[in-house]
């Protein structure tokens, strides 16, 4: 067999050199690899086009963000994340995937999960504690500080007439009785984060917060949630860490720990949102990276 | 029931204010959430703590690097990655998995699946003009310039008495006949990242290339392989493209297109990731990031 022939017929690697001689560049020897200069006095450099990699989780995260903000926009839209554990419906232990990184679930399939928001008291106060050390640190000049508020107050539930939505939930401050809040949510769509190598998974919701009237005074509740939470902000995210009970009637009272990360200015997130859709707008990724590294920050603390 | 009672006894969420007085430091208000100061002039931070994170899939390949570089290491190492496809036994088709962001399989299950490095001959061309022009603008001023280098070889290929070994590979320039080699390469391990977003999976494999001695002049190959290769580095990565035919004396001659990219520079690697592991090394992270995100520019360059 005439090996020269094949490789002639089969050669379809472009030369870059050939290239930068039609260019009438300067020609390069290609014999020697030609040794990078400069590399002691030049920033070491990101990759081949030293422009930075929009991570693939991000990239899916972002996309499932702009449908709810830009293409079908959910009005009073709140996005949140919670941290907790995607168990298994079939064994109820946590569910386990052949995957050994981060990934995305997809929403499309039944993978017969449940999530379980709730943690042990004894994770969230080591949360408390993280958070409460974070919150000092960044008091340091030359940070952006942390802002904090720890508040107390009471949810009551009311049955709503909408269909597909929530039931009414009318807040008040513990200490004064005053109404804070009057809204009926719907959640609109939930996306998971299975994260194999921390102890806990994510949940990543969209929902409709709408602001609604009062029910009346003769309405009796549904139940009562009694809320002591911890928020931190910082830039444009929140992260609550909530201790309820809840006073159902029916069951016993039922006392729960949770952590969320929120968007704190959806607004400001939507006209970013509709700039990025546009091209016109590269902080769109940075703020969905900024999320998900707080999340990510939180989930690795406790693993 | 007494709700204040309740959220006394339930009460287990540390207050950063009464730390914060404990420690005599200036007491605020928690009653109003504080603003953040300085933000207009403070650089936007990356989260909580404002401290790097290390992306789940960098430490899952971290470990997997670690593992073969220190805790049971290789020899005569050679990590690559190929882009390429996971293809589902069965179907014969893109393996689907039901996910939507990158992801490393975990190799302890059996998922059916096996890799095809080979692409189409288009794909590979796209490739060879994207490197081509990643080439020419890293020769600006500023940058670390790529270097590049085009081969033409050929690969002898002959029985070895090594038990778990490959055959033995006799390179040798296509040109001269001059022999650049002669090794004896062993698989020692694979690790599998799904990428559901591009057009190309990717395999990282570890290698152990040993340097053997010449087979007698009268033994005849198994089978030739003419390589033609466009090899580009860039800081301590190589990426290189390669269209190889292959002339079996039992089978028809196969032309395959390939793209892998691999550490240069695997003894001071090697350095790296030993002081990574005492801890006293920080750069560890970054070079494997450094080397993923080499791939995954490739791989999002043809999506």
């Amino acid at each position: 067999m005439d090996l020269k022939g094949l490789i002639h017929e089969g050669n379809d690697l472009h030369d870059v050199k050939k290239k930068r001689l039609k260019e009438n560049e300067p020609e390069t020897t290609d014999s020697d690899r030609k040794k990078p200069k400069n590399v002691a006095i030049t920033k070491p450099e990101l990759n081949v086009l030293n422009k930075p990699i929009v991570h693939d989780t991000t990239r899916t995260v972002s996309n499932f963000l702009l449908h709810y903000l830009v293409t079908e926009p959910v009005e009073n839209i709140e996005i949140e994340a919670k941290l907790g554990t995607l168990i298994d419906v079939d064994s109820q232990s946590r569910f386990e995937f052949p995957v050994l990184s981060e990934t995305v679930l997809n929403p499309e399939f039944n993978l017969r999960t449940r999530f379980q928001s709730d943690m042990p008291a004894s994770e969230h106060k080591h949360f408390n504690e993280f958070l409460n050390s974070a919150f000092r640190e960044s008091q340091r000049p030359g940070r952006i500080p942390i802002a904090y508020k720890h508040v107390k107050q009471v949810d009551s539930f009311y049955e709503s007439d909408y269909k597909g939505h929530d039931r009414i939930r009318v807040t008040r401050d513990q200490k004064d009785n005053r109404v804070l809040a009057c809204v009926m949510k719907r959640r609109v769509a939930d996306l998971y984060l299975y994260c194999p190598n921390d102890a806990f998974d994510v949940r990543i919701s969209i929902s409709d917060e709408v602001p609604v009237s009062m029910p009346s005074e003769e309405t009796p509740p549904l139940l009562t949630r009694i809320k002591d939470r911890v928020g931190y902000q910082h830039q444009d995210v929140k992260i609550d860490l909530t201790m309820t009970i809840q006073n159902d009637p029916r069951y016993d009272s039922t006392k729960r720990h949770e952590l969320e990360v929120e968007f704190s200015n959806t607004i400001g997130l939507r006209e970013r949102a509709i700039r990025a859709k546009e091209g016109v707008d590269s902080s769109w990724d940075r703020r969905v990276q900024l999320f998900l590294d707080n999340i990510r920050t939180l989930r690795c603390e406790n693993s």
